[in-house]
Parts: C-alpha cells; structure tokens; sequence
C-alpha cells in the first residue's frame, strides 16, 4: 500500500477477526519498530509480543482502556529503559508499526495506560523491570470488515485550524512568501 | 512508495537541495500531520509553515542541535496547546510527516529543543504563546543525490536485543507459543 495512502485511510481499530497474525507479518511490524528513528538514536526501546490467550486476556482485564486486547489474536507491548523522551521515541516507533500493520489489513488501537496501578499490574505480568516506562499495549489484528476501506470516518480539525503561515496566528496560504 | 519500503529505507536527512517544495508537497505533509492519531482525539498540535529564508536562518543560528534548518527550503513547527501527552501526540504526527515527505524524495531531522533558553527564543520567534510545549522544528527539503538509496546506513539494534516473547526476557520466537 502506497505510504500517503495507508496515512490517509488509517483508521484506529478495537475490533479484530480472531485470525492469528502470520509471522511475517508480525515481524514486519516489529521491523518497522527497529528501525525507527530516536532521540540521539539511543533506541531505548523493548518491545513484548503477546500471543498466550491469557495474558491476552489478562492485560484486557487490568487495562480499563483497554479491555479489547483481551480479543485480539496478538499484542505488542512498548516499555523503554532511560529514554532521553520516552514518548517521543515511542510515538515515532509505534505509528511505523501501526502504519506497516494497517498496509498489511490489520489495525490497532493505542492503549495509553497512564492509570498508575495498572501500568504497575501490566508491568509485573509481563515481567518488565520496574524503572522502565510502560508506554502502551498495542493490540494487533485484521480488521474486520466494516472498517478501513475509507478515512472517511476520521473527525478531525480543519487545515486552516491548525495551520499557520511564518507566525502563530497567520493563516497558513499555500503559496510561499516573497 | 510502499509504506513498508517507506519505513525501511528512511534515513534522517540534514542537508537538502536548494529546490523549494512544492506546495502540493507541502500539503501532503501537512495533510498526514492532520490526520495522524492523537490522545482522546484531542488533535492538540499547531504547525507553523516556515519558508521565509530570513526566519529559517534565525532558527538555524538559536537552535545549537539544528543548524542545518538555516539551509532548509522549508520547516514546519510542532507545537501543542494543553495536551494530554505533548511528546506522543507529536512523535505520532511527526511520523507520518517524515514518511509522507520521505515518499515524495524529501527528508527531515527532528530536532529536539530542549534547551529552555533556545526553545523559548523560537517560540517568540514564532509568535508561538508561552504556555504551548514547543516539540520540534523540523526541515524539509530534497534530500541530495548521496543519500536515500537504501536503508543500508541505518545502525540498529538487532531484533534479539530488543524483542521478547510473553515475558521481558525471554527471547521473541517466531513461532507462536501453544
């Protein structure tokens, strides 16, 4: 799938067929995860792929955000170890993964867990050591049918909300100054 | 571009032919920051479009870690207003910026602003309010003829030091288990 194609009908996804995610698929994602880019390219990054029904299920349960990782055939939890910007390097290394997912039909939904004792519960399940920061828990699978064929379902501001020209506060215009 | 080959071949760019981007361009990349996922929806980002030679130069000479954005043709930067997760919501959108312009033969380097006195002369600079986080300055431009072939000079980690399966620790397979 085209790169501006699969940015423009992406769409965030809670609803996964129980099909498991084939290998290459999942390795795919976590190539895309490996390769991306972080602050002083410190890659300060691990991530835990879960596929055991019950942790699955588990982590679903803890999360209240969440609870539909307890459904999907696959997640990948992000936790990274004295990062200079942990969720900088984190966002930049999960929307890899999510766009390489969803050119491969699947679909995600980021999990924040910013809820202390569940981030702790998450952590001690997964075994992950206490001084790292737990980012999220993305669940991963094909999407189901109903979704994903358009961005037509994204509510999003406008252009002209958002951007601006030189200075905060100038309209952005499409030509250049000068 | 395929989103994967995208992701995969992607380097960070720091000098940039002299080109001027079009506006067409332009628009693709800020069509991908619009779009992109964000905490609760909030979509809490600004994108000031800086083309002016002379306000690209006083950024280059403020920001120590970003010098090459005085030789840019373009910058665009991030800032958020009261957001739930400033870093994440950024490195969300920044993403798929930098893929998007990376598709269309462009390249960019994050630069990070931390320094509190640089970060806060560009926000003035930029007529950016105090109060917003000022996440990055990003250049744009097309990347020269030495770089962007192939993934090659890219320096990662390997997936085995990085990925683990169930369980911090434990060495990702990729089989699953069960």
């Amino acid at each position: 799938m085209d790169t501006f194609d699969a940015v423009k009908t992406r769409l965030t996804v809670r609803s996964f067929k129980p099909d498991p995610v084939p290998v290459a698929v999942l390795e795919k994602i976590l190539e895309a995860a490996r390769v991306a880019p972080s602050s002083r390219n410190l890659q300060p990054w691990h991530f835990i792929v879960v596929r055991e029904r019950s942790m699955l299920k588990e982590i679903g349960s803890i999360a209240t955000s969440g609870k539909f990782v307890a459904d999907a055939p696959l997640a990948i939890a992000i936790a990274t170890d004295n990062a200079d910007r942990p969720d900088l390097d984190s966002g930049r290394a999960l929307q890899q993964m999510e766009l390489v997912a969803w050119a491969e039909g699947l679909g995600t939904c980021f999990v924040g867990l910013r809820d202390e004792t569940q981030n702790a519960k998450i952590k001690k399940l997964l075994g992950i050591p206490a001084e790292f920061d737990l980012i999220t828990v993305l669940p991963f699978g094909y999407r189901t049918d109903d979704i994903g064929t358009s961005g037509s379902k994204k509510n999003r501001k406008a252009l002209s909300e958002i951007a601006h020209s030189e200075k905060f506060g100038v309209p952005y215009v499409g030509q250049a100054p000068g």
